[in-house]
């Protein structure tokens, strides 16, 4: 088994620190491995404990960098990710600091979510345009030095030289941003997007929203895009927005170990969500130009429960991101004041007197759907084998970033290639369109128009294929252009590098669906309403987009934004649809294959139709550690210490009795709680007494998150280990049970409405029998079957 | 008490049903009328019985007819209004059938729900494109009789006789529209937005979604356009968008008492809504061109589960619905297949290149927010008075009728008499701009420009204002007319006529906001940047509609669709925000008046910040009414015809014992689950027996389903009564319940977020103590001095 189990991470290294002993001396055996043997074949001895601290002490780095083989497969469910607390628990401290608050103090509240907001939209729209003008420049700088290069060996021969520097510079780049992902910060790596739709679905994702991983992801950024690959700028912009919300909403940064002191009272999972969902928004709008996209993007990945003073607020961050960039950029471009142009991406005006649809097109737009749904499951497939292959044989560092440089030269070469071999001259415009025309061999007033699509920004590559006039492109050159670029971007996405793979699959789609109505004009014979094949562009580029990462709603409403014309809203939806539908009957969406691969417990919006005959009782973890009321330390500790069990929420029982009969409920604490409580000793000699208690407040709680120590650092005297712990004011007094009859859509619903992380079931007596949680829920899925139900996993 | 209290309904008729003396004899006096005494002040002798059915039976009509005096008072809440069941009922009946139903069947479903709503955007699109027709080919008859007749008479003098005709034209199509609301269908009056919110928030208000209401609906909304009354067809269209979702979904009508026997999987509330949803998003969209606004107002106003799949069902239904009106405007436009065209209302193309605003503009958008937040609390002051004095003196319907007419004369005077008394005459264009250009004393070549403004639809009006070229409108004007439309505006809504009020709002905007902008170009040395008046116009439309209906993301998304230009969202997300908050410092907006006055309980996205103290011991009604798992028919009978209460939903306990101890719970059954057991005489003839059950499907609670019958129409034989009903597979075994100490926000969070009609309250021993329902959360509202709780009353 172990040989073809290999090591799969997001973070590219060997991140388990299961290697500890327990300090403490577990005592009791802890009846709670049902997940484990669940779970059935991966029992691997060294379990990890449980992640509760994204510190890394020098000892643990030595760990981390042995990698380890673990199991990957998409069959299997994770149990080393922890889920968010969306829920508030609402103990003592927790309603005594409410009831106190008067409100003036709510609005006061309000008003600081609003500046945050504010604050978050200002800053994603600086680096939005801070990595606009670093890729602008430096892209600028290597195209210029290239083509002066081009242009002095086409006189003298010895192109190859030229192609060298080429391809040296471009590697030279991708060097730099590939050393700083996989070295430094490997969770930088990719576009980001799937992190944040597990983040805002309620999974924890170590390190993903820390600065330091905002500052290699900006870096890694520019050095790939400048660097050549065929990468967007765009989806990381979606991950440096989250990360500038979560940093700024804290009002403390643990990279930068300063924390300032403000905005404590958002220092919990329910308020940290709902800015990342701003940043999120604000990334794409910053990306996109699409503010009104930017909040559905947010609320199609991440909110379940819809409110509407948040989305007011998700949308006040996004237009102020957009305002921002569309401010600095008009400054850099040394139009100040000028607000009118849109995000980092601009397809151009489409002006809709000239660029129409007809009905009779409708159904073209269709089969274009239906093919940008196959090309999209293909481009997954293709993805989905080379991520296997590289999760099992390119896993350390330096392959890594090798295979980077490799992809990088390979750009370099297949681009020069093809514009060595294609003979495709088109006359220079007057309006100087183009930025570098390439002579090459052409005519004088010639420029070769395959240059135009490889030497560029993919950005303006896009831009010249919705928007050239008909004639610019031969279709031979569009084909080929398509096919080399289609291999391309299959191969960089997923390299460790930061990127994107919006801008590619809009190149690849724009370049086939151009072709697509150049072909057209030549079948039809009326010239006059297939004339511009721009739009087939659009269409094309939205296809394509939309079969590789099957979004919805928020796509089209990027996509309209972006065009900035509402009338093609309509072939967008139908093509984006179509896509959908055919690329889903092959394969998940790209972002789904990668969440998959990391068998993360991702809980989709419904339960699946055909689990009504499943309930709460054959879906929930039994038996439950439960504590008492009243505890003995030596007890809690030992059982947050048993690295068997991964356990963070424990319910809290009025008594358990001597038999193995379950007591009542009247709470639920978390793991998290109860290590603060034993770090502050609020211990009491005998559980009669009630004194040396209330010392702690939610302040104490507040300083703790979100990396709470791990148990092992807390030191217990044996002393102390007889002492009790009372816990009636630190548990929530009302966590949301079920009975056990609940059938699983029920469960389901009132978990992912509410946001939970722990449903207790209970039978009809109120008495604990079992506890529900996020993998419990999203181990069951429709496979070609049925029903199916994945394997949990120690990985 | 009596002789201030006076009836007010959305009906606006005396519709109780509280005359009637209950079939059967109530030989059990229920405890529970907690609420009444909770309610304290109104103790009103003749109480309704629960609003079953919809039927109007022939005697019920001579009780209808009879005004009765109720209370109103905003500082109420009414007990008339039931809750719909957005919760399924998941018993035997209900499990069996899901668990029966293959992954191929719940494809199909899934299959059906596409299906109907783009039948729902289809046919939406068809009635926008009806009505504008309509109203186009009206109101152009009507202009062009009038203008003929005023240019007779200019020169022979006399024309006071246009006058005449202009008002008895206007009156008179006022009149049909009035009459149809008023005599035929009281609830189609107005927008019937309030009304569709209460839907979506889970308030049943009878006959809202009727086909006879939807056919008032678009006959009276023609009318009164026609009529020039100072509205709008905007409003209208998202109600008939909605009662054409609900038509369609349910395959069948009441009104026309066929049933096409298909879609009965989606006869319950839950997919009901979800189709309503639809249809309301459909309206808006046809009405403003606006697909993903009309998305997001359905969020907005109803949802509070975001589902991916249901969100892109909805922007479907949008999209066909412009799609289908752009079509078939584009036929009868004689331009068939140019589908670029936005909806009902249409702003015209803002240039970007031409219409830019600056940095240092967008302090000005904030005054003119802040302006338009003033303007709009004195719209809504003022408009409240008047729906008070509506309510106590104008309540029958001739009396409605002849306000209506009055209006109209009212409107044509006004309008004439300033078209007559202003001297700004302006060179007539040469594109022909105006449709009926009023020459007037005017001098050859030039025409009247407050004609323009006033003899027009007000679509047109507006499209003038936005686009007109500087120099057209004089300020003075512009004044006049801002302030003559404002007044007339604010008596004309809440008439009985079917009438939106989006378009007058946008139009008083346009018309100060443009005032504003010639105000600033006269004040400013540089011309150049104010020189374009429109832009403020567009400001001003979105700061009068935002003070006045206080919509947020919804109307900003609808304004950019609107004006096709991404540009100005910044500009106007500012604008509603300033006018937003102006405006809730004074008052709350247009449709959340009408609702509190309505005494609706509606429930807001959140609980009160300061609730935090209150417990669901506090807040639920208790004790409650429950039944055993076998019940005696008589005691159910006894129960549901009980006319002192109104419950619509029993706990199911395990045995309640002689004493008062409460049951446990297992599970929960509703009014009408008991009211078709009866019909089908469900019984047993003892406690122990089996037989008999299982005769009834899930299919006759469809049929029955959503006018059960009352409890009155059902006949018990006294042998009957001694009979048993074994509940346990009709009822729902997996009520949710919180503990009695759960904090009155996690109640409401709870109940909002799963649309709940009942919530059981349990104490530790699973024994029920409480139920909370919907009048119990909705009673809490934050007032000026904390915490408000409102009254309860039988109205």
């Amino acid at each position: 088994m172990a040989n073809i189990a290999k090591k799969v991470s997001w973070s590219g290294r060997g991140d388990d620190r299961g290697e500890r002993t327990p300090l403490l001396n577990g005592d009791e055996e802890v009846k709670n491995n049902r997940q484990l043997s669940g779970g059935g074949i991966f029992h691997i001895g060294r379990l990890s404990t449980v992640d509760l601290e994204e510190e890394i002490t020098p000892e643990e780095d030595i760990v981390r960098s042995r990698p380890k083989e673990i199991p990957h497969n998409e069959k299997l469910l994770s149990l080393k990710f922890e889920s968010l607390d969306y829920d508030n628990s609402e103990n003592q401290l927790f309603l005594e600091e409410e009831r106190r608050m008067s409100h003036m103090g709510f609005r006061c509240l309000e008003i600081r979510r609003w500046v945050i907001c504010g604050l978050i939209g200002f800053l994603t729209g600086l680096i939005a345009c801070m990595i606009d003008i670093a890729v602008e420049k430096l892209a600028g700088y290597k195209y210029f030095a290239v083509k002066q290069n081009i242009e002095k060996y086409t006189e003298l021969g010895g192109l190859s030289i030229s192609l060298i520097l080429w391809a040296v510079l471009n590697s030279a780049f991708v060097m730099f941003g590939a050393i700083a992902v996989a070295f430094v910060e490997p969770i930088a790596a990719g576009s980001g997007i799937p992190q944040i739709k597990c983040f805002l679905n309620g999974v924890k994702i170590p390190r993903v929203v820390r600065l330091k991983t905002l500052v290699i992801k900006v870096f890694g950024v520019i050095c790939s895009v400048a660097g050549g690959l065929a990468v967007g700028k765009e989806g990381p912009m979606i991950h440096s927005g989250a990360v500038m919300a979560a940093g700024v909403s804290q009002g403390r940064s643990t990279s930068l170990k300063k924390d300032f002191k403000i905005f404590e009272y958002f220092r919990r999972d329910t308020e940290k969500r709902d800015f990342v969902s701003a940043g999120a928004a604000a990334g794409v709008s910053a990306a996109f130009g699409a503010p009104v996209g930017g909040v559905l993007f947010s609320l199609e990945e991440g909110a379940s429960f819809w409110n509407q003073l948040l989305t007011w607020r998700i949308f006040f961050a996004s237009m102020v991101s957009t305002f921002t960039l569309n401010f600095f950029l008009s400054i850099y471009h040394g139009k100040p004041g000028e607000l009118s142009s849109p995000g980092l991406i601009n397809f151009g005006r489409f002006d809709s007197d000239s660029v129409q649809y007809n009905l009779y097109e409708i159904p073209l737009f269709i089969i274009m759907g239906a093919l940008g749904g196959v090309l999209g499951a293909l481009f997954n497939i293709i993805n989905y084998w080379l991520t296997i292959f590289r999760i099992r044989y390119i896993h350390r560092p330096c392959l890594q970033v090798m295979e980077a440089m490799l992809v990088a030269a390979v750009t370099a070469t297949v681009s020069f290639a093809m514009i060595y071999f294609s003979n495709d001259c088109q006359p220079l415009g007057q309006d100087k369109a183009e930025e570098y025309p390439l002579q090459l061999f052409c005519a004088d007033g010639e420029y070769n128009s395959m240059a135009t699509a490889f030497f560029n920004t993919p950005e303006r590559s896009v831009r010249s294929l919705f928007h050239n006039p008909p004639g610019t492109y031969n279709p031979v050159t569009l084909g080929v252009f398509t096919l080399a670029y289609f291999f391309l971007a299959v191969w960089t996405y997923g390299l460790t590098v930061s990127a994107g793979v919006f801008i590619p699959s809009l190149l690849i789609g724009a370049a086939w669906g151009r072709l697509f109505g150049i072909l057209l004009s030549f079948i039809a014979s009326s010239q006059s309403i297939w004339a511009d094949p721009g739009k087939y562009a659009l269409i094309g580029a939205a296809a394509q987009l939309g079969g590789i990462v099957r979004m919805t709603l928020s796509l089209t409403v990027i996509m309209i934004e972006a065009t900035g014309n509402v009338t093609y809203g309509f072939p967008i939806m139908l093509v984006l649809m179509t896509a959908k539908i055919v690329g889903d009957y092959f394969i998940e969406g790209l972002y789904d294959i990668h969440i998959k691969l990391q068998s993360v417990p991702f809980l989709h919006w419904d339960a699946p139709p055909t689990s009504h005959w499943l309930t709460a009782r054959e879906v929930m973890s039994s038996p439950v550690t439960c504590f008492n009321r009243v505890e003995k330390v030596g007890r809690i500790v030992d059982v947050l210490s048993n690295t068997s069990t991964i356990h963070n929420g424990f319910p809290v029982v009025a008594h358990t009795s001597e038999n193995d009969e379950p007591g009542k409920i009247c709470g639920l604490i978390l793991r998290s709680q109860l290590i603060v409580l034993l770090k502050h000793k609020v211990f009491v000699e005998r559980a009669s007494s009630r004194l040396s208690q209330r010392k702690l407040q939610l302040k104490d709680f507040r300083d703790a998150y979100p990396r709470f120590p791990p148990i092992q650092s807390i030191h217990v005297s044996q002393d102390e280990r007889e002492c009790m712990m009372d816990l009636t004011e630190f548990m929530n007094p009302t966590p949301y049970t079920v009975p056990q009859e609940t059938s699983l859509p029920r469960v389901f619903k009132l978990f992912r409405a509410l946001g939970l992380r722990h449903l207790v079931v209970v039978d009809n007596e109120n008495r604990v029998v079992g506890l529900v949680t996020r993998k419990d829920l999203a181990r069951y899925h429709v496979g070609k079957d049925g029903l199916e139900e994945l394997h949990l996993a120690q990985t």
